[in-house]
C-alpha cells in the first residue's frame, strides 16, 4: 500500500517546490532538510505530507517566501527575533544559530521568535546544538486544539518541547514530545485505520471524554498530558502554558486562543495580540558548567544505567529518548521513506501546479 | 483534629532548631523561610513535617550545617555551584541569587548545583526572580521512587519543575509540579485517610498497576506523568530524565539510581557517580526580550483569557498555576498553619532534643 521514496528524491522535489514559491536556494534547502527530517525520524505527520499545508498558507498570503529574519532586541545571552512571516522551517534554524553563537560567547543563548509559522519537528532545531557540544532546547506554540483542565475550550496547541543532549560513545539523548496526552499525528493514524482513540486523549465539545478519533472536527479538544484531574492533567496544562508563555508572551507572538491556525482555510482569530506564532530556542554550552568530556562520560553512564533498568516484560526494554526516531532514520535513509498513496497523489498534484515531477 | 500555629511561631521554632544544629543566624532564617513557605502554600509534605528528616540527615553526618557554598566554574551566564553538603533549603536560594545577578548582567543566568540536599518546594526558588521582573526556573532531582516507562526499577525521583512568571495587575503565574502522575505528598494524604490510590499513580514491585497507597514501601514505584504507555507516560519519563540530566549530569551531582535517599536510614547507593543531589536554577530578565511593561500587560491578558475559558462545570473554573497555593497562603497567614497531631508531637520531641519549646 505504501510506496518508498528515497531521501534525495523527496529532498530535491521539496527544494524545487520551495524555490518555485519564491524562496532563495539556501532557504529552500534549509526548509526541505527540516521538513524531511520529520519523515526520516518517523514523525510522518510533520513531514512532506504537510507540504500542502505550507503552500496553502503561502497562497493565503499568510506566509512570506522571502523573509528577512531580523533581531529586534538582544543582550549578550538573549535575542528576540522577528520571523517576517517566514516558513518556521527556515526561521527556527536561523534563531537557533543565533542562540548557538551567543552560547559560544557567554555560555548560553536564548532566542524568542515572533511572527513565524509552523516550524516542523522541534527535535531538528534542538539537535543543531549537539555538534557544538551544547544542550539544545526548542519549543513552539501551535494551533489551539487543547483545553486546560476543567475547560471545554481550545486554548493551547500541542505545544511541544524538545531537548537534545550530547553524549560520548552513546547516541545523543533527544526528547521531543507534545505536552498533550496524544499529538495530532497519533489521531491521524487512528483515523486512517478507522480505529477508536483511548479514553484520555480527547473530549467532545461538552467536555465529555470520547473515543472519537475525529473528535476535533466536531468541536472537541485534546487533553493535556495526564488526561484527567485525577491523573494530574493540570501538570500537562502547566507545561503547555509555560511553552505558550515563553514562545509567545515573551516574544510578542500570538498566544492562547489567538494563535493563527495552521490550516489556511480556518478563520484567523479576531483582534490578534501579537505577530504570527512563536518559538523559543536555547543552547547551553556544556563546558560552561563542567568539562565536556566529563559530562559525556556521565551521560553515557546515565544512558547505560537506564537501558539496563529492569524491564517489566523482557521483550520491552527501557528506551532512551531518541532511540525510536534514530531507528526510523537509519531504516529510512537505507530503504527509503514510505508514503501513503494519498500523500503521493497530493505531492504529484503539488508538482503539477509548479510544473515539477515527483519522480 | 488539626491544630493551627501561626507563621511567626513556626518560623521562630525552626530558626532556633537550625541554629542549634550549627547553622549561622542568616542561614537558619533562610532555611526556615523556605521550609515554612511550603506549609503556607499548602504543600504540607515539604514543610515543618519534614524537619525531622533534615535533622536525621545531619545526625547521619550527611548534611553540613556550616556549608561554604562555592562557585566551581562560571561564564557570564552560567555557574556550577558546590553546595558543600549544605541544606538544600539554604543552598538553592544562594544559587538562585547567583542566577539573578548573572541575568542582570547578560540577560539570563543559569546555575547547576551539586553536593546539595533536599531543597524544599521548588516554587520558592523560582519565585525569587519575580521581584526582579525575571522569569524564574527551579528544578531538582530526588530520591529514586519512579520507574521509567516499561521498567519496574526506581530510576528517577519525582523531579519537580517550577516556573514563576511576573505579571502586571494579575497575581504571578507560578507552576510547580512533579513530573510523576502523583507526588509523594499525595500518597501520604491517602495513607493517613487509609484510602486507595487511583490506578495510574503507582505500580507494585512486579510492575503491575496497584491501588496500594503504601506501594512504595513494598518495593513498588511511582509512575511518570501520563501513567501508562497508551497515555504517554514516556513523556513524563522524558521530563523527569531532562530534570535529572540538567540538575545532576550537568552539575556533577549523583543521578538516576545513585541519588542519595532523603531518608537517612536508607542505605546510600554504592559507587556514587557525583556529589550529593543536584539542582538547576535559572533567571531570565523579561526586558532582555521585550519591555517588561508590554510583557506584563500581555501576561495579564493571557491569565484573563484562561480564567474565562469556558468551564465544563461552571462550579469548577479554569485555574491559573499558583492560584490554589496563593489561596492557601492567604488563609494560613491569617488563620494559622494547621498541623496534624503526629506532626505537633514530633516537633515537640525535636524541641525537647534541643531544649526548645514549640509554644
Amino acid at each position: 500500500m505504501e510506496k518508498r521514496f528515497n531521501y534525495e528524491q523527496l529532498f530535491a522535489f521539496t527544494v524545487t517546490v520551495l524555490e518555485a514559491m519564491g524562496h532563495s536556494k539556501a532557504d529552500a534547502k534549509l526548509g526541505a532538510e527540516v521538513l524531511i527530517s520529520a519523515d526520516l525520524r518517523g514523525v510522518d505527520s510533520h513531514g512532506v505530507a504537510r507540504l500542502r499545508g505550507y503552500i496553502r498558507l503561502w497562497e493565503a498570503k499568510r506566509m512570506n517566501a522571502k523573509p528577512q529574519v531580523r533581531i529586534e532586541h538582544e543582550t549578550p545571552s538573549t535575542a528576540t527575533v522577528d520571523g517576517d512571516s517566514g516558513l518556521g522551517l527556515v526561521v527556527a534554524p536561523k534563531a537557533m544559530q543565533i542562540a548557538i553563537e551567543k552560547a559560544k560567547n557567554v555560555g548560553t543563548g536564548w532566542v524568542a521568535v515572533n511572527n513565524s509559522n509552523h516550524f516542523g519537528i522541534a527535535g531538528y532545531h534542538a539537535m543543531m546544538a549537539l555538534e557544538h557540544d551544547m544542550i539544545g532546547i526548542a519549543l513552539t506554540n501551535a494551533t489551539p486544539t487543547t483545553a486546560p483542565t476543567f475547560s471545554k475550550q481550545r486554548m493551547l496547541g500541542t505545544n511541544p518541547i524538545a531537548v537534545a543532549v550530547p553524549t560520548g560513545s552513546q547516541p545523543a539523548f533527544v526528547a521531543d514530545f507534545s505536552t498533550t496526552a496524544a499529538a495530532v499525528g497519533k489521531l491521524e493514524i487512528l483515523q486512517r485505520k478507522q480505529k477508536d482513540a483511548p479514553i484520555g486523549w480527547l473530549q467532545d465539545k461538552e467536555g465529555v471524554p470520547t473515543h472519537d478519533a475525529h473528535g476535533l472536527k466536531s468541536g472537541g479538544s485534546l487533553l493535556p498530558l495526564g488526561s484527567d484531574r485525577e491523573h494530574s492533567s493540570h501538570k500537562g496544562y502547566c507545561m503547555g502554558a509555560v511553552v505558550d508563555i515563553l514562545t509567545a508572551v515573551l516574544s510578542g507572538a500570538n498566544y492562547g486562543p489567538w494563535v493563527p491556525p495552521f490550516l489556511a482555510f480556518m478563520p484567523m482569530p479576531q483582534n490578534p495580540v501579537g505577530k504570527g506564532i512563536g518559538h523559543f530556542v536555547g543552547a547551553m554550552r556544556i563546558d560552561a558548567f563542567r568539562p565536556a568530556a566529563d559530562f559525556k562520560l556521565n551521560m553515557d553512564k546515565w544512558i547505560d544505567a537506564f537501558r539496563k533498568a529492569e524491564p517489566i516484560d523482557p521483550k520491552n526494554k527501557v528506551l532512551i529518548p531518541g532511540d525510536l526516531e534514530r531507528d526510523f532514520s537509519q531504516d529510512r535513509m537505507k530503504n527509503g521513506i514510505p508514503l501513503l498513496p494519498a500523500v503521493v497523489d497530493d505531492l504529484q498534484d503539488i508538482g503539477k501546479g509548479f510544473g515539477i515531477s515527483l519522480i
